[in-house]
């Protein structure tokens, strides 16, 4: 047993049972006071397992009770250094359980587990190249555009009349779909596991209630003690025609109510957000192409905020799957510099309908080398970035009271000019006053008043004031986002300084203390 | 005196007048059974001056009344073909009187008429070779970023105490400032005239009401004859610090109602717009980035909507001044393919602060060319665009009464997924909402079923399908638009068209029927 990794007890029972996978077998694993009860799975040919997850190292003992009984213990070692634990939400950004910064950079390749083991191969070898340390990807099998293929296997065996009998999981999709989850997790790829997803034929969409929670049940006490995948109830929950708005609620609580880790939880939509202040849902993963709403976002949920769809570079004939990688690399740098995290896709038309978003392959863009680009920058920061306060989206969410509370910090004679704006402001329809605000956001985020990062996007400025910390010293570097160059452009500034730039489209500065 | 251009007469009169600028003259021209009456105004040196614009041919008399009287008569001749009546808002869209079409592409010159002689020639000089038939500039010198020297005169002489004089205009200005008006509307463009504005250093934005409307009587006196003048009461009508909605809807009446002709009048805006359905609002004047937008105004207020602020391109360090040559022309394409018109502006860094956007001089972007073939094809349509019905901006925007009636028109199985559609759409916030559709946005128009445009923007199709009428014979032109190609990719096509694209940034796609 090693702390962070999943410990495994397996027992054969060869005697016959109602309904194997419905068993009744659990065990409670105990450190010092420290009690953890967690249920097993049947995995076929007799077989009964029991997974625990170990998040502190020490001697444990465990009692296995139900249709097998059994007791021992086992000293669980502190974790090696490739073993950080599950990941957390903190604040609006995310850690391992050690305290590691995760700073999630995603893809998708929705249905992977879903296509034939050469394809699966070459996707896994692709990943291993990436810049990607998340993965969106399904359960259940797609049936959409470009998706039409049949999978290999299938989460249930079938009921006499064909149907999928969701009281029966077919243990070979279960190996097989384990399998590919556990080296996509060794490869330091954070698996957001979509539970449900509307783009179906064969009714896993359309299962009642009672049978999506028996599929939930076995999923949890097999998948559950994996550190590395996260919930996600659902692609896009809102399209899903069978499912009502308190059923997915109900989801989201079994889901929630029968995990003993407490993974990561979240739900993705298609047009209104999964509402992301419930108490279970540990993030905001939004699909969402208004990237100007960040920060209000943000601080409106006080969670880490994912945009985890955002369109997609490619060539598709629909305006979520033809970005391009200049516009897919622009909307990773918009998400980042705005306090939040971005997922990628690849879309590219192919003959043999193999495309990245859905059934993986290889990688064709031009953006994923700028991600890693962004990455490593986002992982040289001191800190996680949180979005820039102030400017005309404070004063336009700003009650009447709050904005002259603030005037006391405003120069007297602009005072007056500052409520005429707010007066027109607020008399701005809602509509068009948030799509003013959107019009004119600015893309800035900050660590403390460790570092500073401003992303001038499509502004081609010719000079930039920085408004840096009176009292610090910092080294400002001009970064290109495409071409990927930094270039140090001032050394030891503080308070407002005055930049010269190159006048194009596409830059960050980035101010770092030194 | 001809039809559409402005009959003058002349009277000198040495007998001192207690204050000759508010004078008592006025002429009553009629012709047949129609009578006008307008008023003159003192030109200086004992001269008195009544300008009048015959709008239909035919013969005229005249007959003068207050400090002169006198009476005559004229024939007034059919127009020539260079003169075409001043331009009317039609629809959503514009024509001249004598309905030829008029689209407008805007640019920006604001203190144009405040420069020395050497600056407004070399101005009027680029005026002419350039693309643009509209231009917005003031009345009023200009105290602004750029913008700190004082004009070669003032529209008012001083009082003793330094401070300007409403009820004493500047003859020296007038004349010169009336020269430059001559000037550029006899090039073809017509001249937006900002009345007020908010940056100012003279006094001009903080004048009385009452001295506000001596200046307008002496102007609209002076210049309503001039058939290539539009009124814009202000430019960010929200930012002056000294006038109260109150006193601007004032205004918009005592223009509108002291104005013979009923030239085109609007209100530009810095945050809120102007009130577009106001009677007196001939068409939208807003300062706006949100350009998805544009479609709901045009539902909204029924008129043209003109761009009339977007940023402009240039360097400068501030959001508004520094687009790439490229964005302002993708604003351009957007605002076209979406019914709308749009202004340009041109702000690069320069040493002697002489930028184009506010002081003329010669232009150095990239812009301006691919508005003149932006131009080219807006004329070569058979009628004004009108935005794309339809999608998700119209599901958003219905009540469940009127979806349930379009619902008729939809495949029955589908019907159920599109209330479930709206359902998720109408749980959203305002601003949420807002913000999704802006995303999701088509930029689509057409001139009923004889021309069909799409700018597809940052959309890189690899394919698209057209929707166009079955019973049509079209040809589907490729435009890029910063190339400036036109591919003629198909011929003869109706229904529901495939075509094949390059999937690149920045293409439009026209289908006008053969």
């Amino acid at each position: 047993m090693r702390q962070y990794e999943t410990f495994e007890l397996h027992f054969t029972e060869n005697e016959n049972h109602e309904n194997a996978f419905e068993c009744n077998i659990s065990a409670e694993f105990t450190c010092g006071e420290e009690k953890k009860v967690v249920r097993g799975f049947y995995d076929g040919e007799g077989v009964y397992k029991i997974r625990f997850l170990p998040r502190k190292p020490g001697e444990y003992t465990w009692k296995v009770s139900g249709i097998v009984n059994a007791e021992g213990h086992e000293y669980c070692d502190p974790a090696d250094e490739a073993h950080h634990g599950m990941v957390k939400a903190v604040d609006t950004h995310f850690e391992f359980e050690d305290g590691t910064r995760f700073i999630p950079f995603g893809t998708t390749v929705y249905a992977l587990a879903h296509q034939e083991d050469a394809l699966v191969e070459e996707t896994l070898k692709t990943l291993g190249a990436a810049p990607f340390n998340k993965i969106r990807m399904c359960v259940f099998p797609k049936d959409y555009l470009y998706n039409k293929n049949e999978p290999p296997c299938y989460a249930f065996e079938k009921k006499a009349d064909g149907a999928f009998d969701a009281s029966r999981p077919c243990i070979q999709f279960w190996l097989r779909f384990e399998n590919i989850l556990d080296r996509i997790t060794a490869m330091g790829i954070q698996v957001d596991l979509i539970l449900f997803h509307p783009y179906d034929r064969w009714g896993f969409d359309a299962m009642q209630q009672a049978d999506n929670y028996i599929y939930l049940d076995y999923l949890l006490r097999r998948l559950a003690a994996k550190p590395g995948i996260w919930w996600s109830l659902a692609n896009e929950y809102d399209l899903s025609r069978t499912k009502s708005l308190r059923d997915w609620e109900e989801i989201e609580e079994y889901v929630a109510k029968n995990d003993p880790y407490g993974h990561l939880l979240s739900c993705h939509n298609c047009f209104c957000h999964w509402d992301t202040k419930r108490e279970n849902v540990t993030h905001a993963s939004l699909q969402t192409k208004s990237l100007t709403e960040i920060p209000r976002w943000i601080k409106e949920c006080k969670k880490p905020v994912m945009i985890d769809e955002c369109c997609y570079e490619g060539n598709l004939p629909q305006f979520w799957g033809s970005l391009s990688a200049r516009e897919m690399v622009f909307r990773f740098w918009r998400t980042f510099a705005s306090g939040a995290y971005c997922t990628h896709g690849e879309t590219y038309l192919s003959d043999d309908d193999v495309v990245w978003w859905a059934k993986g392959g290889v990688l064709k863009g031009e953006s994923p080398r700028r991600i890693a680009f962004l990455r490593e920058i986002m992982e040289s920061l001191p800190g996680p970035l949180v979005p820039a306060d102030g400017g005309i989206v404070e004063l336009a969410q700003m009650s009447p009271e709050e904005m002259e509370k603030g005037m006391a910090q405003q120069p007297e004679d602009l005072r007056d000019f500052i409520r005429m704006i707010a007066a027109s402001i607020g008399r701005m329809r809602v509509d068009d006053r948030t799509a003013h605000i959107g019009g004119e956001h600015e893309w800035a985020a900050h660590v403390g008043e460790e570092a500073f990062l401003w992303f001038n996007d499509l502004m081609c400025f010719g000079e930039q004031t920085l408004r840096l910390p009176e009292d610090g010293h910092f080294r400002v570097e001009l970064i290109d986002v495409w071409e990927m160059t930094r270039t140090v452009i001032e050394e030891d500034v503080s308070g407002e300084t005055i930049i010269r730039l190159p006048g194009k489209e596409g830059l960050a500065v980035l101010a770092m203390k030194m």
